[in-house]
């Protein structure tokens, strides 16, 4: 009895013996945390006691493998473990599953890296655009780029595309839906984006700048690539998505899909609770950085420190940093801060994230004496002194 | 300057006045608590602040309302929020977005109710078998259901179905896969399920026992349908999905889809950490309850109390509440506890949920001195005591 009866053969002969990387922060005491590292090689993988399977290629090569363990600070360990590149299957949501599936459900336990050999790699669109692609597309070849977002929700498409032609015409170069804005009755999608997008064409054409219109295609996938398709058609310069709402493949859906060409900004709704957890959840480095890019973002929409949000300048530092740090071939895409950023910030944005970022401000155009327009000139301004 | 421009009889013409709830415990003291409520009625609707917004429609009928807020215990609060059902457009992705969006990034605020009127309820499948249609198919009226996984992964789909068989000669119900079991190289998904089904087929014939085989369709959504069709073309009896990995969508896509016509049985992989982060997140009740129900599951899964996670039983008992609550006509989905079950504690399980839940035991059935088949008949066998 208990008797698992496995062709050794014919398994190790599917087995490239290629692995990938997934690190953690462990809490408790170094026996705890030991124990949490060799549950996670189990759980996380065969979901099998340990006793009850046989010797051989399962547990050599199936298991997950401790790499490293090493103590990170009081009653904190970080462990590297290895899972074999075929348990992860071909797509986000297998990887996702070894990497955090079941552990999410147990305590003390937080992804905080991810490290994939080129076959792997292989398997995920990355950034489209990336850094260089959206530069070129807006023709801003050095500065910090800027963004806003078209609200409160409740405004009109018309009321809405108003308001995208001051930001236009004060050179904003990303306006984005807000990330709210859905297909409501009071602003169906259709209405919407054909009506922002013309506003913000009529106003470069008038500026001679190149600022595009973002609107929001979170919805369910299966309406999602119509929704994109038609935006595109209407004159959308690139697409808004928030991956933990629908699905992390979501981002490759858009990433991959033939005759769409956008570039696509990822949005933290509905996920900031991986990051927020105390002693478990997934490092915002991972969350916001790696996962993203390796989806297909071109830039990453995060809370900026000091802002409305809780996230630390650290923490916003290290999203900064993964999303330039090598992964594969892939180009870098663009940290883009915001959540309570006022003009007045700026400069001290551009000293944290230097010129590859994305500054976006929203209620914050709306604030001081000036109108939308000069507003958005002002930013520009110090957004171009730098 | 400052100045929204909103068309307010336009506005008010396109809201039907109708609301739904969102239900949300609070940490704080009582002015931080209130704060935080009132942050939710704008943050998740119009992210905008309140002095920026001129008086009229958006701030009466957009912007959340608290509609109730009362002590919870110490330093903790409990308000209801009522929201236009309007700003929650047509589907999940954005009724999760108003519902625990933006604030899933603030910390002290979790989600533990969800209270939907006729009209929305109308926009989600629910299940489509759910307690009375599953036992149909199954062929058992009044005894707890039993079922088991697949695993551990690493085997071959032979291998795998010679344990169905084994499985579906004792009697379990319901034989899944693991929920790591993708579409690997060492255990493709085709043959896995041509096999596993025609194992269960084969087994039913010599029993006449109704055992139905679930194959795990988690995956990127774009391939989840055709995977799912090829299975039932297969012989598959249901469908096990994970839509924390592949966006809670991926359960109306499956529930929804013609020709499809199977029971579907929700995992709570990736998700763990909305249920575990102590002063934040999703209820147990709602992560696991009333959203895979507004979804179309039949069954949801989630971690038992006393076996290797950490849910309390109280914990498990909510969820099982809200599996069978009033939900519109919506009907009642069973409650599938399961991780590290062990035939022992059957009858402590009965007395806890009764005859109206599935207990899934995993490895537990490889355990002891009989065979997999006497296991699964003497689990059968506890399970028809009651």
């Amino acid at each position: 009895m208990g008797a698992i009866r496995c062709d050794d053969e014919r398994l190790a002969l599917h087995l490239s013996g290629e692995r990938f990387a997934a690190i953690y922060e462990l809490w408790g005491n170094e026996k705890e945390a030991q124990e949490k590292a060799q549950d996670i090689c189990y759980e996380q993988t065969v979901e099998f006691p340990g006793d009850l399977l046989p010797e051989g290629v399962i547990k050599s090569s199936v298991v997950g493998k401790i790499e490293a363990f090493l103590p990170a600070g009081q009653d904190r360990y970080r462990a590297t473990i290895l899972f074999a590149v075929e348990t992860a299957g071909k797509d986000i949501t297998q990887l996702l599953n070894v990497a955090y599936g079941n552990i999410s459900i147990k305590p003390g336990i937080r992804l905080v890296g991810l490290e994939l050999p080129a076959s792997m790699l292989a398997d995920y669109p990355g950034p489209r655009f990336g850094r260089r692609g959206l530069r070129k597309i807006l023709g801003i070849p050095d500065r910090p780029l800027s963004a806003t977002a078209l609200k409160p929700m409740g405004l009109s498409p018309k009321e809405l595309a108003d308001q995208a032609c001051e930001f236009a015409l004060g050179g904003i170069d990303i306006i984005k839906d807000d990330h709210g804005l859905a297909d409501q009755k009071f602003c169906p999608f259709m209405e919407r984006v054909a009506r922002c997008a013309e506003a913000v064409k009529r106003a470069n054409q008038a500026t001679g700048f190149k600022s595009i219109y973002m609107p929001n295609v979170t919805s369910r996938q299966d309406r999602m690539l119509d929704l994109a398709l038609e935006a595109k058609r209407l004159g959308a310069g690139g697409l808004l998505v928030s991956p933990m709402l629908c699905g992390m493949d979501s981002l490759a859906l858009l990433a991959e899909a033939k005759d769409l060409d956008l570039p696509i900004l990822a949005h933290p709704s509905f996920g900031g609770i991986y990051a927020n957890a105390s002693q478990g959840g997934i490092s915002h480095g991972v969350l916001y950085g790696t996962l993203p890019r390796l989806l297909g973002a071109d830039a990453t929409v995060y809370p900026n420190f000091g802002g409305r949000f809780s996230f630390s300048k650290e923490e916003c530092m290290e999203i900064s940093g993964m999303s330039c740090a090598l992964l594969g071939n892939f180009e870098p895409m663009f940290p883009a801060p915001g959540g309570g950023m006022t003009l007045e910030r700026t400069e001290e944005m551009i000293e944290a994230y230097g010129k590859d970022f994305i500054l976006l401000v929203g209620s914050g155009l709306h604030r001081g004496t000036g109108s939308l327009r000069k507003n958005a000139e002002r930013l520009i301004e110090m957004l171009s002194k730098m």
